[in-house]
């Protein structure tokens, strides 16, 4: 114990507040923030309407048993985690300034944890998350992202719900990655209920963290207020695909409040669970990122994880000298031309274009056929593009 | 004829001009700008070596005829358009400014021009380019973009390529709308061979432009060429596929050199040929967009075709009251609750509550089974998403 860890005073108080009061409820934490968990608690406790009777706030913290809620939670593997806590991440204290000026928001009052990862070791985070109904594609690409950023060592959050958060928990666990499943039922529950093997993994290996406590039931309040910790928890969110009204994009609305990096992966247009995606990034909300590693380049601290812009392998053009480039972009791609005609739209000596085309054609780049020169086509041999000469042309920049 | 309408002597003189060099020699059409094309073809044509003798450029222009080769390309339907002209298209001076720093580039010297439309009565024109070997998907976007944009009046530029070209002239003479293809061949010729009853379609309703002199085959020097000419008589160009080296990406340059706007079709993040858009839009250098009119509203002077953000069909919960709402957001979601826990997570008094609970569950959006409360699923009629009772949370914003 530390000087300044919480006294169990506080972490009552705490308790019976988050009891009290649903998740994201602005006031209530700024109060125990402002005042003290504990002064609050007493306040509210004392609380009489102007006949001298108990409010019903006060009335209800009444039938609060704080400890018996901590022992409880306790033998369900679950711990209480508050301000102040080694383990409170801190990245959490930004909703206190992002949540004041809207109807919900807030940090929280304490977070419930079942499972070994202890938040606070926690550096990199990203939040992945997306359609519930989402595709094959947005699955495949949920993991393949969340296995990347897993592998570089970053934690991946999200809300275990089905489709993409589903992909995303997998994609880390499958790499021996952590992940932190925030849920909108109590720490105990799983929901979806088709999900409950997931979590209970996920608590084995990381943590499944919720605002509300042990025995809560899920309502539209606790999913909305558990979006905004899922963009808290992490450095940036990642929406893989998400309809026009996809509840992925009040998480990706909670991301842009706390300034986090906001990121989306594109799709078909055709795609209605990328039309919401679109739209984050067609009006700038969202940088567009295609793979982990393009995640990782927005994540990472300056200068870490700078992806390599894709190129396809070498062509036999990039090996050519500037003069024979000079012949070979003269030499037509399809009806044969004399020397002299290359040369003259090469702007180059007869001779020496004579010479640079015999040497071309060793390298099978161009051929003599009908009493002229033309290009070869090196994709043809496939038989994939036979029908386009001009696929060689390709490369130009 | 007005005043300022190019003389004979200046139209001949640019016919040589064109014959002498290849597309995109900036200096010889800066030159033929600053001297006049009468004067510089006249000194071209004296340039003699310090010996005396004909230079070999001046000989050969002395094998040029050019009034043979206005009479050929008249009877093969063609004219040939210089600046200064009525229908020379002013957009190709940016070209001037454009190309001086770079090898190659510049204002043509003049247009070979086959079809019915006058260039110069294009206002709006939106330039439709990608990958040769497109996906089915590609395709279908090309021609969905090209014929909202050409039905909205806008000309569609393209290079009559495999793929992507190709589908956007079609998706615009689809709906009657006006096109142009621009070719690194001569406007006589057609090249892909395959798309000849496109190209001479093209050339009964619109127009086939090249900068090549009739009869002249393709090289690359002249699609690099073709690209720049396409990139400038568009307002903007769209990128619909592109591999990482796609010749499209060589357009999209040119574009970004010309200050137009460019664009970008997104796709699956697993196809090669977005790749290349992907890069683009992910760079900054190109604003993504996902239909006509989104591109519309990108080249329309402001204020024309401002698209509304899309929007899926009201909900039952859009109509609801604030105070209805406010019960509905406590009610869970599976675990049915009695009327006084919703109540106290809704924060308001039994009795109301009851009553509201009542009329939301006349409009079947909660229902009371088990002894409590819980959200009915709107969405599981149809069978497709019973499993999953979130998903009538969406409509988050």
């Amino acid at each position: 114990m530390n000087a300044s860890a919480p006294s169990t005073d506080e972490r009552l108080a705490r308790v019976a507040l988050a009891r009290l009061g649903e998740p994201g409820e602005a006031r209530l934490a700024g109060l125990a923030a402002e005042l003290g968990a504990v002064q609050l608690y007493d306040a509210l406790c004392a609380e009489r309407n102007p006949h001298g009777i108990l409010t019903d706030v006060a009335g209800r913290l009444s039938e609060v048993d704080p400890e018996r809620d901590l022992r409880r939670a306790d033998r369900q593997g679950i711990r209480f985690v508050v301000p102040g806590d080694a383990e409170w991440p801190r990245r959490l204290d930004d909703l206190a300034a992002a949540g004041s000026l809207y109807e919900r928001g807030g940090a929280p009052i304490g977070l419930w944890v079942r499972g070994p990862l202890d938040l606070s070791t926690i550096d990199r985070c990203v939040a992945i998350v997306g359609s519930r109904s989402s595709t094959s594609y947005g699955l495949r690409v949920a993991d393949e992202i969340a296995a990347t950023v897993a592998r570089a060592g970053a934690a991946v959050v999200s809300g275990a719900a089905f489709g993409i958060d589903q992909a995303a928990h997998r994609g880390a666990l499958a790499v021996g990655g952590t992940t932190v499943a925030v849920l909108a039922c109590g720490a105990d529950r799983a929901y979806p209920e088709a999900h409950r093997a997931l979590i209970d993994h996920i608590a084995t290996v990381g943590a499944v963290v919720s605002e509300s406590p042990p025995g809560c039931s899920p309502t539209r309040i606790r999913f909305l207020a558990r979006n905004r910790l899922i963009a808290a928890l992490g450095n940036g969110t990642v929406i893989v695909e998400a309809a026009i009204r996809s509840g992925a994009l009040n998480t990706a609305n909670w991301s842009e409040r706390l300034h986090r990096v906001l990121m989306g992966v594109p799709g078909p247009v055709t795609s209605a669970q990328s039309e919401g995606v679109h739209q984050l990034v067609r009006t700038g909300a969202a940088g567009l990122v295609t793979c982990g590693n393009d995640v990782l380049e927005l994540v990472g601290g300056a200068g870490q994880h700078l992806r390599d812009d894709p190129r396809e392998p070498a062509r036999p053009r990039d090996r050519l000298t500037a003069r024979q480039r000079q012949v070979i972009d003269a030499v037509p791609v399809r009806s044969p031309a004399p020397a002299d005609s290359v040369a003259r739209t090469a702007g180059m000596g007869l001779i020496e274009v004579r010479g640079v085309l015999g040497r071309l054609s060793d390298h099978r780049l161009v051929e003599f056929v009908g009493g002229g020169w033309r290009l070869c086509d090196p994709t043809g041999r496939d038989g994939l593009s036979r029908s386009d000469p001009e696929l060689n042309l390709d490369g130009v920049t």
